[in-house]
C-alpha cells in the first residue's frame, strides 16, 4: 500500500476517537432501526416480520490484496456480499453492525476509505449501519460484517425447498470474478518481478468489477416478485456454481442435472479463461465471487421464467438424491464436485 | 500452542466438512430461533418485542495470547462478552452467529475446542448457535461474534438515560481481570526467559478465572427486574471504569462524582496491584475486561438498591455536564480521564 500524505497514526487517534469519526452522520433508512450505532446494542424492530441475520468475513491476504484492492472498493463489496445473502433468502437487508481488526500499519485515513465504502453500499442499499467494534489486530486487516434483514415468513425461500422437476436457474453471468482476480494476480505478479511496469487493465474492465466491485441482486429478487414467482429455494453464489448447486441438493434432498453448455457466461470471461488455458465452464463452476443468484422454480413457472431479462434456466432438479450431474458440451454426464474457494 | 498429536489439518478438512463438525448438534433454546445454522442467513422472529443486537471481536496477540489462554476458555470468554452487551441494555441474548478468520498454525481439533467453549457458554445461558463463516487467515487466530437478544420495549436501558441526582452503581468487583492479566504476563515472561520454569498460579485462581473465563451478570439484571428497579442508564465494563463513567456522562450530557474508595475491589486484586506497584483503584478504574455492570438508579429506588447483593453504590450523578470527577480516598477532587483500552 503506498503511503499517503497527511495520514494520522491509529495510536494518535485512539479507539473511541476512531469509531466518532467512522460513524459520523450515518444516514438511517429504516423505520425499524430504533436505536443505531452508539451504545452496547443496537434495537431493532421487525415487527410481524421475521429477522433475517447473516454474517461474512473478508481476510486480507486471503479474500483480498491491498495491492490491487482499492480501500473503498473493499468496504463496498464486504458490505454487498452480506446483503446478497439476505436477498438469497428472498429477504430485503435493513441493519448491519460491523466489526474490524487492523495493524498498525493502516492510517486512520485508510480506515475511513474502507468505511466510506461500506456506507456508500449502505446508501446505494438503504441498509442502516447500526453498530460495530474497532480493534487493533496484531498483523493485516480483517472486516467482519453482520447484516439484518427481514421477510414475511411465507416469502422466506431456504435452500432445502426444491422438489424434482424444478427447474435450475441462475441470473447474470458466472466466472467473471474468477477471471477478474486472474488478471489482477497476473499483473501483481508482472509488478513485483519490475516495478517499473505498468499494469495492463485496458479491455478487463468489466471482469475487474465484478471481482473488486460486485453488486447484489435486488433485481431479480424484485423481478421473481413482480412476476409471481417464488422460488423453491436460492442461494447467492459466493463460492461458485458447483458447490452451490451441491448445497441445493444436499439441504433439499434431491439430485439435479446442470447442462454446461447453458452456463451463462461473458464473451470476456471465456475470452479471459481461455487465455489462462483454464476450460471456461470450470471458472464458473469452481470461480467463486460472482454473488448472482442460483435458484430452483417449480415447472409450473416455466412461462413466467423462460424469457425473464438476465435469468437462464441452465438444468433441472431430479427426485435422485446423491446425483448432482453434468452434461457436458460434448455430450458425456459426469458428476458435480465442490471445489470451493480453498482458503485453507 | 504447544502441538498435539492426532491433530487433523484444517486443509485436509476442507472447509464445508469443518463447519459441518462444528455446527453438529447445535442446540436451539429459544422459540424466536425459527432457522438456524444452514442457509444464507438465520431466520429470527422476536414478535413484538424488540431486538438487540451488537458484535465483539477478538483479536490474537491483542485480546488474547495463546500462550496462557486455553481454547476452550477463549471461546467462552468471546461468547459471554457478547451476551453482556446484551444485559447491559436490560436485555436477554438469544441467538448469535460467529465469525473466524484461523491460520494454518491452528488444527481442526483447536478451532472445535474454541466452538466447545463458545457452545458451553451457549448451553449456560440458553443463546442460540444461528450461523456463523469460518474462513483462512493469513497470521494469527480472530473471532467476531453477532449476538441478538430481545427486550420488551419499555425495558431497555440505554446509555443515555442518567439524570442529575441518580445513584451510580456497580455489580461486582472490579480490577480483578486486568491484575489477572498482569499475573499470566509475568508467569509468560518468566517462561520465556527460562522454559523449564513452572508458572505460579497457585492462590491467584480469582483473579485469574476473571481475566479467563469472565461471566456476563444476568443475576444482576434479574435481581434488579425482581426488586422492580429499572436503571436510568446502564452499560457493562469491557474498557475499564474511567472510560465507562465518561460513555454514560457524555450520553446524558450530565456529570458526575465517583468516590474512590466506594470502588468494590477484590482482596487478591488489590495485594496483586500492589505488587506491580500499581494503585489498586487505578487498576479499577482503567483496567478493562471485568464485564460487571455499571448503572444509574433513581435517588427514589434508594431504598431497593442500599442493601442488594452485589451491588455497591460508587457516586452520584450531577447537572454539570461535562464535569465528571473522582473524590480519591485522600479527599483531592480529580477529573476522570478516559484511558480505555489502548489497543493500537
Amino acid at each position: 500500500m503506498a503511503e499517503q500524505e497527511n495520514t494520522t497514526n491509529l495510536s494518535e487517534l485512539g479507539e473511541f476517537a476512531l469509531i466518532d469519526k467512522l460513524v459520523e452522520d450515518v444516514n438511517i433508512y429504516n423505520e425499524s432501526t430504533i436505536k443505531g450505532v452508539g451504545d452496547d446494542a443496537a434495537v431493532i424492530n421487525h415487527g410481524d416480520e421475521e429477522t433475517l441475520v447473516s454474517v461474512d468475513i473478508l481476510c486480507e491476504g486471503v479474500h483480498f490484496d491491498m495491492t490491487y484492492c482499492p480501500l473503498k472498493h473493499l468496504g463496498y463489496k464486504a458490505a454487498v456480499v452480506n446483503f446478497s445473502d439476505i436477498y438469497a433468502m428472498n429477504g430485503t437487508p435493513t441493519q448491519i453492525v460491523v466489526g474490524m481488526g487492523i495493524s498498525s500499519k493502516y492510517s486512520v485515513e485508510a480506515i475511513q476509505e474502507i468505511y466510506s465504502g461500506i456506507r456508500l453500499a449502505c446508501d446505494r442499499y438503504h441498509v442502516d449501519l447500526v453498530g460495530g467494534d474497532t480493534t487493533a489486530s496484531k498483523s493485516g486487516l480483517f472486516i467482519s460484517i453482520t447484516v439484518m434483514g427481514k421477510a414475511k415468513k411465507e416469502d422466506i425461500v431456504y435452500r432445502s425447498g426444491a422438489k424434482p422437476n424444478d427447474l435450475l436457474c441462475v441470473s447474470g453471468d458466472l466466472g467473471a470474478a474468477y477471471t477478474g482476480l486472474l488478471i489482477l494476480e497476473r499483473e501483481k505478479a508482472a509488478f513485483m518481478a519490475d516495478p517499473n511496469m505498468q499494469p495492463e487493465f485496458a479491455g478487463y474492465d468489466y471482469i475487474l468489477e465484478r471481482q473488486l466491485k460486485p453488486e447484489a441482486r435486488w433485481d431479480i429478487v424484485k423481478r421473481l416478485k413482480d412476476a409471481k414467482v417464488k422460488p423453491t429455494a436460492m442461494l447467492d453464489i459466493s463460492d461458485g456454481l458447483a458447490s452451490e448447486v451441491l448445497h441445493i441438493c444436499k439441504e433439499s434432498k434431491v439430485g439435479c442435472m446442470l447442462y454446461e453448455d447453458r452456463i451463462p457466461m461473458n464473451q470476456k470471461t471465456i475470452q479471459t479463461a481461455k487465455d489462462f488455458n483454464i476450460v471456461p465452464s470450470i471458472a464458473a463452476l469452481n470461480g467463486g465471487e460472482d454473488y448472482e443468484l442460483l435458484f430452483t422454480v417449480a415447472q409450473s413457472d416455466y412461462e413466467k421464467i423462460k424469457d425473464m431479462e438476465d435469468v437462464r434456466i441452465i438444468g433441472y432438479i431430479t427426485a435422485d438424491e446423491g446425483q448432482a450431474n453434468i452434461l457436458t458440451a460434448d455430450d458425456h454426464q459426469v458428476p458435480i464436485e465442490a471445489q470451493g474457494f480453498k482458503h485453507f
